[in-house]
């Protein structure tokens, strides 16, 4: 534990302050000591708000507060704490839910719809929401428009290092800025695990345009990840946009098929892009970052089973771990997702080396050559099903004793 | 590596010799040096023979081979190697199943059609059978009854102890016996993992009632166990039924459902239940068995996906390894599995100890009781997810460094 992942960036991107967002962050204690563990984020009256919330049937108290709002697509405030997730808390947690939202729309003068709210940490364990609400009419005061690392560092839990986004984009020729911050670590995996992502716009984009925009690119970047195939009870992505730009001219978009739309859209995926990679690559004990690419498949849906089939079998990651090119585990991870493949006409590909092709090993392949090509830091396997033409690529890290480690003492 | 899991039984059952199976091993050298690795079982004619293999879509060789043969219901030899799967090893690896046909067959002097095969270890590289066909005559003169522990110690691969059970049972009162081996330890999973078991009865029951009465045993002993969640190339069930009973006045079965079969029924179940548990306890790297229980679902398939969800979950593997009651990963497994399940009257036990009660904490649970509960070397976790009527019981192993290790290094 405690180790920083050989994938921490070296320089931290800075995110440019964005007109009406303005950002405190506190250490209210409500589980790590000496460290931040809650944000506010203010917003300008105006703003549009969209999000992606997690499946799970076990949902948390704020996503199901968040999930009540979002059709209502305005917000003025968010508040996000970690170390406890207020999930399976049962009323207590909702009255918890509740009170935040009360003393944020105070501090931030708006209606207590208007407040979003995440929570990440412990699950099962009470929130005490005094701690957070005593808080907030003080960040009030505080709150500034260039803090988004701090921001990134309060949301976090077991990461090692704050994960922060940043790309430019225009809309009909006005500059927007576009920036992400988002949290992972253990328990990330299909469906939005306990992964918090919050995107920051001045482009004025309506609610439901902005969710149009926005929930197909979340299936090509968050929800393409997986680090232990688990889901968690809290995934949240929302985005805000505060429509700032119009101020300078930027038009006001109510459509997501807008043509207007195609280079915020470009810098949205990209952000996104940057974040889930990032959370990947801070997976918890993680000393290898994979990309694994299926194609030839029946379907898209086919081929991205397949791929987190590969991604998420234990066999597979702790060969990677090993340094060990066991492509007989791909093969296996390949059957055993179910979906149609052609075993005899199966192709494997360890970055450029050609593993396997036609359903056994390829003449041309060296074992020499796939273990020196498993040293990489990053790693690269492609997967050829042979029965379609459709692809899928999802990313994930190794599973090493690191990974034992920090789950088996995470709580004590 | 090499640690022999602590649920080894301290003295391997017996098991006597069946009329009509005689049994014979070899060192011969696919893989590991100084150990047998080949099991050539010997039945007289008029043998039945069933069986249930893995749905892997990269399904080995030897299992394509007895798919094709199994409808004819007789046997009249087995031929198991351990070291090496003969799995996506393409033309070849067809080649070689053909080649141990034939050279099975003539040592038993029999039809190709009555051998079976199933081989198991690392896939794709191809197997010499040469190695094992030149040993067959010789084994046929070898074999005897009694010789059931060599033939469970031939099969295993990185098991730390061979598997076998017997159990008594009478039909229409005669006595009968069914012998059991089986291999297990990595790649355990749903749909029959890198598993091997074979069951041997002096029974007299016919090719298809010995398939009805088998194939539910599955379900609720092999099927119901996890280890990692992967699924291997190579899983097979078979067992053969020599029908020696008959002689000593024991009715010739016909039909599944004859009211006779009922203490046969059991008697396997036993079997199955029984070798089931003995591989979850050799899980690779495992120190604690885990029993997971789903009550209150809609139907059983609901509870079996809900109940394996936890199984498989690494968040809750790890917690257990870590003796951490860590209750909030049950709950976010409950809710990733994607069955219906009602988070407010969602109820969890650690053994006799309630946890939570209507969706959350019981409010006379202890963390300290928890705590103390996990240092037991079994444990039990119970979770009623309010819908329904419908359980279903899986069994799983802890997650530890010592399976990244084994796994890690598996070839090298």
């Amino acid at each position: 534990m405690g180790n920083v992942s050989p994938f921490a960036p070296k320089h931290l991107p800075h995110l440019a302050a964005i007109d009406g967002v303005r950002i405190a962050t506190a250490a209210s204690g409500i589980r790590y000591p000496g460290r931040t563990d809650l944000l506010f984020v203010l917003f300008d009256p105006g703003t549009a708000v969209a999000g992606v919330l997690t499946q799970s049937k076990t949902a948390s108290a704020p996503v199901d507060w968040c999930r009540a709002h979002l059709h209502q697509g305005m917000a003025r405030a968010l508040v996000v704490n970690s170390g406890n997730a207020n999930a399976f808390t049962g009323r207590r947690g909702r009255e918890a839910v509740e009170l935040t939202a009360k003393a944020a729309a105070k501090a931030a003068k708006c209606q207590e719809a208007d407040i979003y709210i995440a929570s990440t940490g412990v699950i099962g364990e009470p929130l005490d929401a005094r701690k957070i609400a005593s808080r907030l009419g003080e960040l009030a005061g505080e709150a500034k428009g260039d803090a988004y690392e701090d921001a990134a560092r309060a949301i976090i839990t077991t990461d090692t290092y704050p994960k922060l986004a940043t790309r430019k984009a225009e809309i009909d020729g006005v500059e927007i800025t576009i920036n992400g911050i988002a949290k992972g670590a253990g328990m990330i995996a299909p469906d939005m695990a306990t992964m918090l992502a919050f995107i920051f716009t001045d482009a004025a984009i309506e609610p439901a345009a902005l969710h149009e925009v926005t929930a197909p690119l979340v299936e090509d970047s968050l929800n393409a990840i997986t680090i232990d195939g688990d889901t968690s009870t809290s995934d949240t992505l929302l985005i805000f946009a505060t429509g700032a730009a119009a101020r300078r001219g930027a038009p006001r978009i109510a459509r997501g098929d807008d043509p207007r739309l195609v280079g915020f859209r470009a810098g949205l995926a990209a952000v996104l892009r940057d974040l889930a990679l990032q959370i990947v690559k801070d997976g918890e004990g993680a000393t290898k970052f994979v990309t694994v690419k299926v194609m030839g498949a029946k379907t898209k849906q086919a081929a991205r089973a397949i791929a987190k089939s590969i991604a998420n079998s234990p066999l597979v990651k702790t060969a990677i771990a090993g340094e060990d090119p066991n492509w007989g585990r791909i093969v296996a991870a390949v059957g055993k997702a179910g979906e149609e493949a052609d075993r005899d006409r199966l192709a494997i590909w360890l970055g450029e080396i050609q593993v396997a092709k036609d359903g056994e090993v390829a003449s041309s392949y060296r074992e020499q050559a796939g273990a020196a090509y498993m040293k990489n830091r990053e790693i690269a396997i492609s997967v050829d099903v042979g029965v379609g033409k459709a692809a899928s690529t999802v990313w994930t890290c190794d599973l090493t004793k690191d990974y034992i480690a920090i789950n088996a003492d995470y709580r004590s």
